[in-house]
């Protein structure tokens, strides 16, 4: 051959090892419509042919942030036990604790609504991405933004219209790919069956994200409709026996948020801008949860669920840091942004078409002018109260509902609109002490980072310190009262405009401020983003073709591996652990004390009971409650978590050390049976 | 030319302008051996020679961590009022607080004892570079180090024997020079003035590191000898209607830290590996101290000292960390290195000089693997307990005693052992409650950072949590009452053995697998980086000449400069505040209320009163209590902070918007004079 096309051979060479690298053996999150069956059959010479995928998704639950799946005819439902804690804190008080204590339904009678708890089901996928191209044709990037949104607006309540199901705009590959998602929504959905969280959360935040683990880290629910329990089709079947090393397992669920395609400006926003003050701040925070808590047991209860989400989220980040300031990976990630922009400027096909990376790190740049005032005034820093988010939800509700559909705020079109008022009618129990604590915190880092002389701490602080000001606010409102919400909400702007409540009042105060932020951030920074990353990620198609998987987006994923373990620091750690080593590590204290109940059952039980397991699986946070399914479609383990080495898998896929956690099903079918003595629940779970 | 000649002149001009931008115009931390005297009178006009020079310097005064000055021929020392706080926390109680209430001697027997405070004056610096490498030549790194400890011991003992004063090795250029340094001290340090932290620290926290200010951050103690005030020939004298913008001024202090000649290797692990966690560490700290502080006067009181000082590290290495975060700053840093290494390797004259950049590389890859365990075991992480430090003290001091001088742990020198027992008899007053909640923090993060299944851990926390455990300790322990203690430092090696103190027990056990970390990182880590420093000091020696400055060490350096604002986004910023804006800004709420004694005397006052001010000198922690000099040597100000831009001082120096911040003396008049009616003060202090 000749000299030019050698060369041309070697860069195509070059460019499928580079595509090939962003696919590893067993890495990546497809969705149901674009899985590798021909791979996974060539690879493990199982057959997962349309009807297998169809039976897993029916079957594969979304919940708030979580995943689950059905497991019993009668609507049964398997998740994680720190999924559905929101349930059991809404369900608990300053004296009892269903966290604590934990809660097995005797009977359908006994089972407790979750009052904000949904749960969804893929039932439908749409390309609709030439129908939004169509929307957005020709217009300039802050146009494009709003007939963008217009558009999946559009879509969505059509949908919903004529199938009567919940429907949802879905974007792919950055926006490369844009879908219409259909679920069949559950709403009434009850709490079955929770252990303590002694046991659920055995070792608690030291063992978060470690492995080997001793984590019963499970939960059931049960959906309703119409009052009755609802029918189930075609329910997963728990194998109570597990899987063996090194077997095919898969996992279907819904991975949160990935950033596997970010440009590397985008990567260093993240690991200079955004995860180092937020990282400080949920420390602080963590740091006042813990002492508040060592008041007394009420104090301890009411903030432990919170303060375990606050500490996975700080793992998480800290992890994340980590991984972004690891100079090989950011080497890498330049590496490979360096060789898609060759390609894109050696294609003349390419030409006109700009440079979408610099795009993105202008908009970058503008973000940081604005995004500290942004986050304080509008995310969630300044503010930090549930009773001053119900306030800015009933006065932005009030003015956005006047509003046709497609012209307000994300958060209040006619599709969000239910789950909207769900939330504001749920009587969630609102802790004043809890409250004070937060909002002073976020005051005085309002005060710190935007500067005690910005316009709006000075309106806020000019004779209030922190403290001062959250009492008076907490103490003033009446928005814990559900009744007094649903009025404020039903009465409208009217209501609002009248009401003299101090947190509505704070709300409308900030509210012009506030949206202009938000404003200028969604043109300046979100519009030209979503313009630049759909370019990129039209070049990304163009170049390495289709067999790539979109990051995480919240939305039904199906991904395969092995059970097994991984070398740490140069010892194996092996993939399962077993009952006995719980209690040999119990300490008596929390979060090392294993629950009363299973010091009883102790005789009893079988101590080699294999307890977690690890896979090469490739998840993320929101597959928690994921199944982990042999080849034949049975549950082989509940995933509950990844060891700390997954977290890089934020940015990409670590396949010598990312493991996913489960839990593995014998220990399920002991405790139900030994500990919980519940012998109904296992033979509605196909024990036999 | 011919091109050889033409590229070998370019590569020496880009040198030049290299070694030029790393003494920008202003910047430097001189010492008084080398200042550039020649160049500010050619720039200025000033004539700051010899004499000049040497009356300054007897002057000068070090504190523990902070500079200061002598102001009156009585003694009377000038500082910061944040540099004597631990002065006004141990004449504290939880009823009454000097750092709320302030303080005022009305006469010489209402002179406080400050019990743990020592006053330096530099008397005289000897060049030891030859003998130290002397000592050192021909060993390997691991003897070098021990050698060099050895050798540096051995000089400070002849010293203080022959002369009778403080003597103290000090390295300069990271190695590249040895000196000997010998200090007149002052033990007996009382305490004259101290305004309210109200006023001394206006606007607290969200203030630190901000200018415009308005902080009267200013304290005046007394140094003793035999009972008297000492007689000071030739004090500095107060200029109290201070400087002019864009005049000549000067401060002399104790920069105490700066790491402008690090590595990139070293910057990389600063920002990847020490400072983010210990970020974390410190703002979780501080979320329980703030919680703690709420229950009530007396935990606010006995923790604020403390907490000021937790924030102002937090918001020094946030800044830090920015500036490492900096990809443009650290480019900088690798082209200068870059630079440098090319040199080195195209000169003859380095054949056989290897490669200390790389050696660096390796002792921090070593380092990694330590460095969390040493942290938690040996250095301050892991035993957060003023209790547990008296037993660390202890237990070493016992054994190190037993060995030769130059044998012992350097804490441990002869040298040191005065101001070790000194520590060890003051009655500072040791809060149980608050050494719990520090020490179950750093038994909480030690377990969570080396696991629950590290030796140590097991070992502490096999039956007890974290709160359990510190309370045992704290409660059991008898370490709080200083005749206990000295009774131990006494009694030796077999009242160590014999104690059944809790706390000292806790240190026995912990003792060897503490030290054994100490000890491989003094081998592993240590020594190779000291070596590895000395060589690149002679390179950059050779290569760019001595026209250039140490890093800080805590050692006297004069460094000059102009009093001017800067341009912040836009806007000027003036270099002077007034006090009227004081009271305008005041909210009556801590940290921005101004004490009831000012507002007594508000109607007296001049509000046109100049009350902080700030210039273009180059300082850093550890000079404050600086005096701020005028080309007559009169102090014209006080340093006691440097703006937001000023902390990245520690890596490079901004001469854009890097500025230090004084107290203005107009505004101690104003103060001593109508608000504390302190007349004979003022007098002492030569006003007329």
């Amino acid at each position: 051959m000749n000299r030019a096309a050698f060369l041309s051979t070697a860069v195509a060479l070059a460019a499928a090892l580079l595509a090939s690298t962003a696919t590893h053996a067993d890495e990546g999150m497809w969705t149901y419509d674009n899985f590798p069956t021909a791979k996974v059959k060539q690879q493990y010479g199982a057959n997962l042919d349309g009807a297998w995928l169809d039976r897993v998704r029916e079957a594969s639950v979304r919940l708030s942030g979580c995943s689950a799946s059905f497991v019993s005819p009668e609507g049964l439902i398997l998740t994680n036990h720190h999924c559905i804690t929101a349930c059991l804190s809404e369900n608990s008080s300053k004296e009892k604790s269903l966290l604590d204590d934990g809660f097995v339904a005797r009977n359908r009678g006994e089972e407790i609504p979750c009052r904000t708890q949904v749960a969804d089901v893929l039932v439908g996928m749409e390309n609709v991405t030439d129908k939004v191209e169509a929307a957005t044709r020709g217009l300039d990037e802050r146009a494009a933004n709003e007939a963008r949104k217009r558009a999946i607006t559009g879509l969505e309540q059509a949908c919903e219209k004529t199938t009567g199901l919940k429907c949802q705009g879905v974007a792919l590959y950055n926006g490369g790919q844009q879908f219409l998602y259909r679920y069949k929504r559950y709403t009434d959905v009850r709490l079955v069956f929770a252990p303590e969280t002694g046991i659920a959360a055995f070792g608690g935040d030291p063992d978060n994200f470690q492995f080997p683990r001793w984590c019963l880290d499970m939960g059931l629910l049960r959906a309703y409709e119409n009052g009755k329990p609802v029918t189930v089709a075609r329910p997963l079947r728990i194998n109570f026996d597990g899987p063996k090393a090194g077997e095919l397992v898969l996992v279907s669920g819904h991975p949160g948020s990935t950033d596997r395609l970010l440009t590397v400006d985008q990567l260093l926003a993240l690991r200079n801008d955004e995860l180092p003050p937020s990282l400080l701040r949920s420390n602080e925070l963590r740091g006042r949860y813990i002492e508040f808590a060592k008041k007394g047991d009420a104090e301890r209860r009411i903030t432990a669920d919170t303060l375990f989400g606050l500490e996975n989220g700080i793992k998480v980040r800290r992890k994340q840091l980590d991984a972004l300031l690891d100079e090989g990976m950011m080497d890498d990630k330049r590496a490979k942004e360096a060789e898609l922009r060759a390609r894109v400027a050696a294609d003349p096909s390419f030409a006109g078409f700009g440079d979408p990376w610099a795009d993105i790190a202008a908009a970058n740049a503008r973000a940081r002018d604005i995004d500290t005032e942004l986050g304080y005034l509008e995310g969630g820093a300044g503010f930090q109260s549930r009773l001053f988010r119900v306030a800015r939800t009933l006065v932005r509700g009030a003015e956005e509902r006047t509003k046709p559909n497609g012209e307000r705020l994300r958060e209040f079109t006619d599709a969000q609109l239910p789950r909207v008022q769900q939330q504001l009618a749920a009587a969630t129990p609102v802790y004043p002490e809890v409250e004070r604590l937060t909002m002073s915190f976020g005051f005085e880092r309002m005060r710190e980072w935007l500067g005690p002389d910005h316009a709006v701490v000075r309106k806020l602080l000019a004779k209030d310190s922190p403290d001062s000001l959250a009492a008076s606010l907490i103490d003033g409102s009446k928005l814990a009262d559900p009744a007094v919400r649903m009025a404020l909400w039903n009465g409208g702007a009217a209501a609002i405009a009248a009401s003299d409540d101090p947190m509505i009042k704070l709300a409308r105060e900030i509210d012009g401020p506030a949206r202009a932020l938000r404003k200028r951030y969604e043109d300046e920074v979100q519009a030209p983003t979503a313009a630049a990353e759909e370019k990129i990620a039209r070049a990304r198609f163009k170049v390495y073709g289709t067999e790539v998987y979109p990051d995480a987006t919240f939305t039904l994923r199906l991904n395969y591996g092995t059970v097994q373990g991984w070398v740490e620091k140069g010892s194996p750690v092996e993939p399962f652990t077993r009952l006995g080593r719980a209690f040999e590590r119990a300490t008596g204290q929390p979060p090392f004390s294993v629950p009363a109940s299973w010091e009883r059952a102790r005789g009893k039980l079988d101590l080699s009971t294999p307890f977690n397991l690890s896979s090469n699986n490739d998840i993320i946070g929101g597959n928690s409650g994921s199944p982990l399914l042999n080849a034949r479609g049975e549950v082989v383990g509940l995933i509950f978590d990844g060891n700390i080495h997954s977290i890089s898998g934020s940015f990409w896929f670590d396949t010598v050390k990312n493991r996913a956690v489960a839990v593995h099903p014998a220990i399920m079918r002991e405790a139900l049976r030994k500990v919980y003595d519940a012998p109904a629940l296992l033979k509605e779970l196909g024990d036999r």
